[in-house]
């Protein structure tokens, strides 16, 4: 099943520069790996801002929130999960 | 994978009172058998409100959507839904 | 450039069934056109509404809006446009 | 009398993980003795979020709150309180 | 339990000034009724609105909802019903 | 003239648990000397929330405003004040 | 006490010429009687919209009511009312 | 003084299609007229709506609103006016 | 030109008394100055918040900034401005 | 293609004057070279607020976040982007 998912990340103002990278490091690992998996298909900016739109797919929401939360930046996210249905036009 | 969904249904001024009636008992007869196939598990009434709450489960959106648009009041139903996962303490 | 675009398509109810069903073969039609044109890359249906999600790539804002202008359905949808960039991981 | 209840929790940055990991025990230690009671029936997860929607079962809203207000990570919850009347076909 | 609800109503404009004399009537004979057993018990107008701030008493939702449902102006109202707890200074 | 006053208060995290109770005390003994002076008419605790829902009656908006501002913990209250009219069935 | 009014009137389609300009002249009509009665203290027009801004003043909302829905266009007008206090600077 | 203008026009379904025609020739015809007044500046079209968002210049709100409800289907649009102040960085 | 502007002051906790009283004298002071100036007109507390509606006068929106602007308490105002057309019954 | 772009600036209490200084004027250089370089075309400063309303034109909204998020106080700005048409009456 396809997601929608929207996420704002907002690091603390207290954190240091070095912190920031290795975490951003870290995020960009983990996304290649859940992108392998299959879980993150598509993934876009919002121009403008520090916030993605991607498109995902798991078997259902438990699988959904285990994928995102295991995003090392999740603390600081703030998420929306839209479900999608298959489109007609799409078969 | 269960779904929350909540819907409102307005049906037209114009409509006659026998064709509301029926109806209602379609849309009764139809929730009846999609309870019966494990489709609709929960409902609640809003109070003071022609709407109401219901606890789905489907294998994903797009059966949810199958199930939802084969209630007979669907066209005149507000509808919307909300995925939820499993939480850790239910399991 | 992708744009993330919304419609949710409301019919008057004084439509006659004969009507839309022309309207919706129109539609689809209109629709195969603007994938073959490489406009409408992807299309997902919001459970539970007569709306859809759709990825669409166009030059500018002006030519998405001459592609959605000319779907048989336009002058009862209610649209909304998201630009997108492309993310960083992507490239 | 059912209530849908929906919290959404954000302990304070500043707090150490000693702290959060006992109050998080706590938590579902308060939560269990609530279920044996027989005031809340179900929880899930908002996928993608720090948040929960639950099914409470309460007197009134006096017990009701009391319930809520007795769960360790309180303080730091922000609560919505829904009442549910029961549906016609569930009786 | 005590309930704030609010409602707004609003008869449709075909409807004849006969009509609404008489609905009005029986709106206003059905809501005594209602004071006379303890369920409705405060009545507030908002200022410009044909709308009205309502304290009710009801055992649960689902007893609410039967005496809302009861008024005849029913079918054109708009209702938010919001549950109450008992202050502490109250008590 | 009948006011709906609705306030969240919202302590600073800071804040010693000395100087809370001190606050909370005080607080109440204003309260009771406004419903002493005929101010404060009921009070009720929005469940789940650190929030009241009060009648106040004042001759203005301007008493109103003296009224509330004079609760020791005013600083740290976020208020909405909606005017009540009479309703023709109260009198 | 002094209130700001805002409303925005919408004449129903079907209203003929004749009617609407009876209806706009018996409107300015009794809001005349309404400043001379010291109610009305001043009107302002949002711009680009068919809605006005208002400062009356009335001893209590139930007179501001009174007044307001004795316009003669006031079924078919939104009408919000915010009341306001004294600022210490004006006195 | 510049203003931000943003308007959505809605013709009646039952306006027929000669009226139409003619409405927004007439229409065009008077924008055109603003223009070499120098009171509409830029006009851009919302993307997938019949909406535009304009650049005026007027020497108050009042003049504005002369100009806006000037335009034939003034009373089919949804008008929002946003004031702007000059930058800085222009002068 | 008129315009009606809303502001909320919420001055950081961190500052002491002495700088708070400073601070609304200097406020004041200023307040006073622009009333003199004929751009402040009227000015009204908003019941139970830090929070106050006014009636301001100035050539245009940019000489408007830089009388709020020039407030000592602008960089913890929130600010909100509304453009006012005169109304036919004014003049 | 064109962008309406909206950016509030909220710099930390704890900034210091001089690094606040250094910073504005390194703002306002970006901003002159995103003009010479045709990307920034209008600016305007919204009445009452440190925000800004920009008028943008870039070949898509990947190249438009690259022109934003290269301003100095981008980690400080909250940014919105509509993408705007060609209206017909502009061409």
């Amino acid at each position: 099943m396809e997601f929608l998912v929207r996420f704002e990340t907002r690091l603390p103002d207290a954190m240091g520069d070095a912190e920031r990278k290795e975490l951003r490091e870290a995020e960009r690992a983990r996304a290649m790996r859940l992108r392998a998996d299959g879980l993150l298909k598509r993934l876009w900016r919002v121009p403008g801002r520090r916030a993605v739109v991607g498109l995902w797919e798991a078997p259902d929401a438990t699988a959904l929130h285990a994928a995102l939360s295991s995003l090392p930046q999740f603390p600081w996210m703030d998420v929306t999960v839209e479900p999608l249905a298959t489109h007609p036009q799409e078969t």
